[in-house]
């Protein structure tokens, strides 16, 4: 294990590492040396072990818009290097992980319960790639290159403090790199967000990683059937094990979604989760809920509007949305890390892929085939 | 008063009395007597003292799509005549409430404390003016004449008993009618749907009754600040006496509303009620609450779909409904009322103007006029 004595030598220094760079919309990306300043004031260096790809990597590496030449990823795990002036509650040799949405304690957002929004350390998902400076940490022959969230395709980055989860060391950090973010954000979508009640019935709109989630988090709240719509045949068997009790492929449906899962279901279930970053899905899921209670949760970063028909929610429905399942970085992370070495939520099973680094083009192909959950990059 | 015996007379028999009788969309209601069959087994047929009128008996009224001849109103207070077969709970001489929704008891629904949705005597706004059967309890010469929910601009009428409150025979019935419907609609719609913390920050769109019962509840339940939006000018000063902190007439805005009450309230409200009818006003509600846990509550029944960005939602928005305030009616209603015999709600305050029933062309003229709240109408 790293500890703070055999690192210290880079304290202050600019670090040249291995990243993975994007040097264009769905271009190879290609592992070469940059540069990695010191960490500013209330900044963290991080030192990544592991590192898995996320849907919204994919989509913003997709996407002409993106700035380039950038550096993604956001799901990961490491060690502080060094820390930026300020920074109180870290120090170099904490295991950790970065996590793209924060938690500064010091507004009236993160004073509250009711919420993990945050004024000053929220994520923008659309964001351009710089620092809230304007600057970027990684350069390249002394040209800057975009971050994208945590821009953890990278041996090293620098974090905003705000947005680092300190965890217990004997969390293996090449599997608890998947709690960066697509995991808690399903897992929380039942727990914090529904706060779905035992013997409730569930849909879950995709089931890729976050969908999944889902489905854990509603089999430990003790969910009495939870419904898994996605159109990858191969997740009906892996599904399984995450708790899913009834497998739906809509090309096997003759009538819309909503009607199957409504005849199913008795008019509908309690709770319904779009994870499938489909747009037009958090309406299929919204029409797919009961009247009364029937409570639908959207998790994707999507682009164009919902469209909600008003007497839905008259007859009692109701929409929300979680950005990483309303859990607080900096509080809830660490507890999360428990409970999965309390082996009471699962981690490890979504890892069905584990390559090093080099690799990460081939990881792209895995996550774009839908056929795997995540791919764990060991550095 | 009336009692048991003075009513007793008519039971089992054709009533023919006056009532008010649409016979085109916006055409003067003629006032006229009509024949009304006696209850049929698990009806109720009522004596009318006060009926007042809402805006979807205006909306209906105005619809081409209505059906013709007809008898509007649904907010009235009477005293029962007689009972249909079946019906143990009520009996003639009690005092009620007849609501538009109601609570069968023995659907999933009705068990649960989670709503007022009734599988078995849910509202259906668009309702084609007949009963579950088919037909309707009011002739003209032996020609059906079509009903709206509790058809209550009439001297008698018939209901649904799941549709009908008993309540403390010491309430003033010609006060209490309008709790059949708009004002429990504001009053639930912050206690019950929102569930409204004390020190709140509120934004109510549309200040008729529905909108003014929303700010009597906030005002009870402890609102640090209630900001009401109306193009009315005359509403200023009328919402003071419900609680209304702040007036904004949209005509005065030079910016969109959104922006206007988000700079007003550092971001945004914690909850937003939309009480106009008007559409797009969900949308518009929704956009000027706050991140972390902004709240919107829709009254209104409309037709076209709302439009919800989902990175609001995704930043800790939520969007819910109400029919009628969340109430059970035959539970919950009698409870209100002992609450208005407590002074601990407004009642009376919403009723601006008073008239013998047959002039209730007039009324509706009032009630389009914006001017005032509600008229009552006394036989």
């Amino acid at each position: 294990m790293q500890t703070r004595s055999n690192m210290a030598n880079t304290t202050g220094k600019v670090i040249t590492c291995k990243a993975a760079v994007a040097w264009e919309a769905k271009g190879q990306l290609v592992v070469q040396e940059v540069q990695l300043a010191p960490p500013q004031p209330m900044e963290v260096r991080i030192k990544v072990i592991s590192t898995s790809i996320c849907g919204s990597d994919i989509l913003m590496w997709s996407s002409k818009g993106s700035s380039f030449p950038r550096i993604f990823g956001h799901e990961a795990a490491g060690i502080v290097e060094s820390v930026g002036e300020g920074v109180i509650d870290l120090e170099p040799g904490d295991h950790v992980i970065p996590v793209f949405t924060g938690e500064c304690r010091a507004c009236k957002f993160c004073k509250s319960p009711k919420t993990n929004y945050c004024a000053n350390s929220y994520v923008n998902a659309f964001e351009t790639g710089m620092k809230y400076d304007g600057t970027s940490r990684f350069s390249i022959d002394g040209k800057p290159i975009a971050m994208y969230l945590g821009s953890t395709f990278s041996e090293y980055t620098v974090v905003e403090y705000a947005r680092v989860a300190k965890i217990n060391p004997s969390a293996p950090l090449d599997k608890v790199c998947v709690l960066s973010c697509g995991v808690p954000t399903g897992l929380g979508a039942v727990w914090n967000v529904a706060k779905m009640e035992a013997g409730s019935v569930v849909a879950i709109f995709g089931l890729g990683t976050v969908g999944l989630a889902v489905a854990d988090g509603a089999k430990v709240a003790g969910a009495s059937r939870i419904i898994g719509v996605e159109k990858s045949p191969s997740k009906s068997e892996l599904s399984k094990k995450f708790g899913v009790t009834d497998f739906i492929n809509p090309a096997d449906c003759e009538k819309p979604l909503p009607e199957v899962i409504k005849e199913m279901t008795d008019g509908g279930v309690d709770y319904a989760f779009e994870c499938t970053g489909c747009e037009g899905m958090i309406s299929t899921a919204f029409e797919s809920c009961q009247n009364g209670w029937g409570t639908t949760v959207a998790t994707s970063v999507l682009r164009e509007n919902a469209s909600i028909l008003p007497s839905h929610l008259l007859n009692g429905r109701t929409l929300k949305g979680t950005m990483y399942g309303g859990f607080k970085t900096r509080s809830d992370l660490p507890e999360l890390v428990e409970r999965y070495l309390r082996k009471e939520i699962l981690v490890d099973e979504f890892i069905t892929e584990d390559l090093p680094f080099l690799e990460i083009n081939k990881a792209f192909q895995l996550l774009l085939s839908g056929q795997g959950l995540r791919t764990a990059l060991h550095f």
